[in-house]
């Protein structure tokens, strides 16, 4: 029998990229689309590249949902999710939930980040980061899976493991974060966004204070058992899909190139999602492209004694709706990779 | 058990998709990837996207190829095709081929097109043109498919309907195609497709004689049993992937662009892949990315008295690849959407 | 002495490139700037990349600008230009509007195609087409010129030398039109023109109607004593400025691909901003980026007795700014090229 | 009288950006381009943009060069430089090279990156690095300019100040590039640059070792007198034209965000063509389009103890064309800013 699962933000990019991952999803049943925007139209006339899907959007009820559907997974905004979230699971139901509010564990962080006062605190503690890699077997367990950003995704990925074995130094990384448009969203638009501003430029934006630091900050100190101090500069690059994170980092003493690609192997060599490159090849954010891949290099500059981590993947695949689903599976139980397999769409 | 099949040209795009296609197909072995370029190397090492896929690239040799598989899908340059597919079918393999080389029903076509000599006009009459919607029980049956160009699929389900019905005026039809660059290959790097110039560009090319006219026009001649004259102008449009066809011509008396809808949904409303807008809606290349669909519309000048159609596919998928997979598909006995399900990456 | 000019909407595209162009004309002192937007802010604050250009953008007041200004190039919204202009020409100023409110000689056209009730009819008869390749002495002599929109400059230089010599058949002409995004403007954000919506997208839109047909037809007609029928479709293309357009008509009887070449060379050959290709070169929009150029070809296709005339130019140069800069410099008595010599930036 | 000026290598990119911006130059005359691929033909046939350009493109005779030009300016190949500059020089003209073959002091430095052995390295002491701002008076009465790289020029421009001012360390510095495709040049089509592979994409490259390191290094140590260590990562974005650098840097004890800011003013509020931005705003590359502007910003990432310099520029403007056109003005003794004033092309 098919678990009924609610897609809550539907329309949004990652909303749509859930649609289309899950559609076809042997143990999923799609029961409960939402949608503000687009509440009483059907999805295919919103989205005519959904031939033939002609379900509802609603307008989001949680009471409704919790009635219809044993698993939500929401792609709200910031404010809404810890709105809704409590009452689905009071309802007995199992959440992904992307948005910010269930990633920081101190309600305080929250605040501070986003200005918003948490509404349930109490949950904080029991939201499981939504990375698969890491965290396997809580969310298959979890009531509540809180997933993490793109970037922090590509982040943790990068950094864990090298952290996790002392190669590298934690109190001095840079993050420098190229991100593709697509990871503004869809219903807000604006002027930076607007084809002819963000076409042919490349910028820097929230130069010193993102918002996904906190979260990649906590998730690194967590895993890796240390206080990680990170620069964070994200930036806009003109094209739809990808984020490519190049990091900087001090090694320890004596570590070599070697080493650390060695050590990422060690996390990730089984992994079906990660794949560390052979020495030498730089991974290219086109190689994710509608996948929940993401792809690692380690190099070395020797001379100025630096590491040099890349780590790309696709924001609306393994950095949201593709590790969504990857969670769903695993709290489903059945193969993790379940409509996740293939590779990229290319070129 | 599974079919044997062979790849042939596999890295180029047209066959990297094959391969993206094929690889999780459950009727289907992949057992023979070739590559001239790339000979000796494996399948993840010149396309590192395809995580895992460590098959060996092979210099193409036809004995082995027959020996190793039932099946072969060619993505080869004109001209190579024709050196290749008779070995092949005199061995008992069953052929899906994507070149020019058996498009053209006449021998003198081919050689005043593509300044070659058939090698094999025999089989000419025998190659069944790869377009399912129209010659699906041919192909179940064949031997020989020879796939159509992306420019001609286009164009071929957006009129054959409305000629065949005498719904348009055959002798006076203009096809403007715009095209994304993945249509021009990987193999030959040229200054048109280098990034600095095709970037921020649009132009037309082969102005008034382009090779896909008479492959168009032949289809067309023999589906709707007429005689068709076009004029067809296709231009390279800064994207990579995609192909849109606005096509206009003189409705025949009387006809209202409700007929022509209605005449379209005649045809297409149960099959799969393609789609029929309500009205009022123009299709986005967008929406077929990565897909086997084909998205067509039709409107009316009334002003003017001239009907206006579009047609909007992924130049890699339906109008290549994708059909090609189609095709097999209906070779092997199998649902024909087989692997081809899922809608558009979007966006 | 300096003539003082007034832009008006200033912070649109077409304004910024005015700004642009005449920011270091020898004959014109940029004395006022108009920003509904931005009224209180300094130019280089809007727009930092006017490094230097610290004057104050205004709340539009026709008073002032009559007072402080002799001449005004306005790139206001249709209906807001005519409540602005029979002020200013009250006021003894000289007036080049881009907006669609001058550009149709009969109110009722107006109001079909705009929906506007026309409030100073009046002055329909006066207004001088900017096109200064056809009206050149009218426009030097001009009070009020209306410049045409970007498609209708495109297709009035390509057709009216064909038209008016009896090259091309008046009634059977489909313009087939493919435009940057840039064209849609600034100010108003919508979600086509989104990037994750407009990028690797090409798409139709206005199918049947828009709304630059009737200024199309009207010059036709008024430049080549015809009557044209024409259907226009225009696309959007992901780039960011450029138009092509690529023109379909029966050629009269007799008529070769070089008797059309010959007629543009004897209206254009002496033109600064028209060059006809050589035989067999199509225009690319890249080679108009930031100029008031404009690229035109003729060919034929003998097989289906067809021309096909393609031309290109930037939506924002020879399509919009350039071209009223060119009227000014007409009206200011200088050279017609003042402050636009310069080829393409290119790549 | 204007000075004759030769155009070496005419037809790359940085060479037809020179042409376009010296054709209206009141002191110039382009006296002689050269061009290996295009010799014999017409400047026009090659790049139709250049409307009316009919000058010849001749295969590079030095001698004949000497005997036509007092300038030369040469955009040629590494390797290539060194064999024609000292026939140049030893006639008497004045040159500015934006190839790598002056630009190191050491030979043995150019040998290592290049693989070249240095034919000329007495020549390597007199050549003067071309950036205005830092070596304006040696410029003006040089022989022989060595036009930097468009990485280094961003840097130098970003961080010469800071470190002789000792606000940074020199010891601890990220530069992490972002390049515009048509930094790869025209000539040379590889994979890397074929517009399927570019687009859709961010990658880095030269990981750990890129050649325009040691220049970036040598200019600051001698500007700054410290001895700057480096990690440079440069990666290739899907745009046409801009370099963004993002700088990381450990501030000396006390340092301030506004120290930053306030040093940069001190060294170019003067300075017609670097722009150092407001606090909080930080540069688009599209802003640098066809200029030969540079917009700095600096900021402090606080809680890490970290500077971040942004640094962008248009690399065939102030990066290659512009700078050298800029040098040209110096030595030839007219206003630095001849032909290089205007905003940037925008949108």
């Amino acid at each position: 029998m098919k678990a009924k699962v609610a897609v809550l933000g539907a329309t949004g990019y990652g909303g749509v990229e859930l649609v289309r991952l899950l559609q076809n999803h042997p143990a999923v049943e799609l029961s409960y689309l939402s949608s503000e925007s687009y509440a009483g139209q059907r999805a295919c006339e919103v989205y005519p590249h959904l031939k033939g899907l002609d379900m509802p959007l609603r307008a989001l009820d949680a009471a409704e949902v919790a009635r219809e559907c044993e698993f939500a997974l929401l792609g709200l905004p910031a404010g809404k999710s810890m709105e809704i979230v409590p009452r689905l699971l009071e309802a007995g139901m199992r959440v992904v939930d992307v948005s910010p509010d269930f990633r920081l564990r101190e309600a305080e962080d929250y605040q501070q980040w986003y200005q918003l006062a948490h509404t349930c605190p109490e949950l904080l503690a029991e939201a499981v980061p939504g990375i698969p890699e890491w965290y396997r077997d809580d969310i298959a367990a979890a009531r509540l899976v809180a997933a993490p950003g793109c970037y922090s995704t590509a982040a943790v990925l990068a950094l864990a493991p090298l952290l996790a074995e002392r190669l590298i130094q934690p109190d001095d990384i840079v993050v420098d974060g190229k991100s593709g448009v697509s990871g503004a969203g869809r219903t807000s638009l604006s002027l930076p966004f607007h084809y002819p501003e963000a076409n042919e430029d490349i910028a820097a934006y929230a130069v010193g204070g993102h918002r996904h630091l906190p979260e990649m900050i906590q998730g690194l100190a967590e895993l890796a058992e240390c206080e990680p101090s990170v620069t964070f500069t994200p930036h806009l690059a003109p094209m739809t899909r990808g984020i490519l994170l190049t990091i900087y980092a001090k090694p320890s003493a004596g570590v070599e190139a070697a080493a650390l690609r060695e050590a990422l192997l060690r996390y990730y060599a089984e992994e079906r999602f990660v794949e560390v490159m052979p020495v030498g090849q730089w991974p290219h954010t086109k190689w994710t492209m509608g996948t929940n891949l993401c792809f690692l290099s380690a190099a070395m500059d020797k001379h100025a004694g630096r590491a040099i981590i890349l780590s790309a993947l696709d924001n609306l695949g393994k950095g949201m709706a593709g590790q969504m689903v990857q969670c769903l599976n695993l709290m489903l139980g059945v193969d993790e990779s379940t409509c996740l397999i293939g590779p990229a769409v290319y070129p």
